[in-house]
């Protein structure tokens, strides 16, 4: 299938890269804030579809991972989007607590200090305990 | 350096891939919508925080590419944030046209079809007339 019929056409056609995977960014249905960043493939993205739970392939396990399995915070599917090529997605979902593992809402808890580029500063309070959730290290 | 230092630390250390890369979403800097997703490079990385024009690195024409050189419609760097395991990048950016290509603001113009999973549905308006930016293909 052609780069013109993934841009103007109707029909989902997503495009996985070289390991079988699309990056899927996960923002809040609710405020837009971006949550995480996650990789699919064909059938975590069947799955997430399928189930109405957000479910990732993990690059570094190398395995299926459905977000919040071990924690409950599961992410419930709002939305999906896809962009001009569908070789990206937005998933627009929904979580009670936190996303990131640390403890806070989203994964983007930190920004680059505008002076000293090698820096970065906390924007965000934490969200949960992660180690109610995950146990102590 | 290790995990936890990316996760906890106050250091900006970006962990680019195998390829050399890192995902940078482009996130509207006043309204929150996703625009679009690229890749950088370190020099890229470098070039965008110095010259306040988010520039990326072409995966597909395997180049520099400074977004809007063609068109005009350059991203103007607001902010950047990165995730737990500095894996990812939230660039929050205006731009005073559209970012897209094909003519729409923002590359994420169209949604899945809640019923039927392989249609799109466009939920936007074209923001500009991309023949009159690029020419007539």
């Amino acid at each position: 299938m052609g780069d013109a019929a993934r841009e103007t056409g109707t029909a989902f056609l997503p495009k996985f890269d070289e390991r079988g995977l699309i990056v899927a960014i996960v923002q809040d249905a609710d405020n837009g804030e971006v949550l995480m960043v996650g990789y699919m493939n064909a059938e975590t993205l069947h799955e997430t579809m399928e189930s109405g739970h957000v479910v990732f392939w993990s690059r570094s396990r190398n395995q299926r991972w459905k977000k919040g399995e071990t924690s409950g915070h599961v992410l419930r599917l709002r939305e999906i989007y896809t962009d001009c090529d569908q070789d990206a997605l937005v998933v627009k979902a929904t979580c009670d607590a936190g996303v990131c593992h640390v403890g806070f809402r989203s994964c983007f808890y930190r920004k680059l200090d505008a002076d000293s580029r090698d820096t970065l500063q906390f924007t965000a309070e934490k969200a949960y305990d992660p180690e109610q959730v995950y146990g102590k290290k």
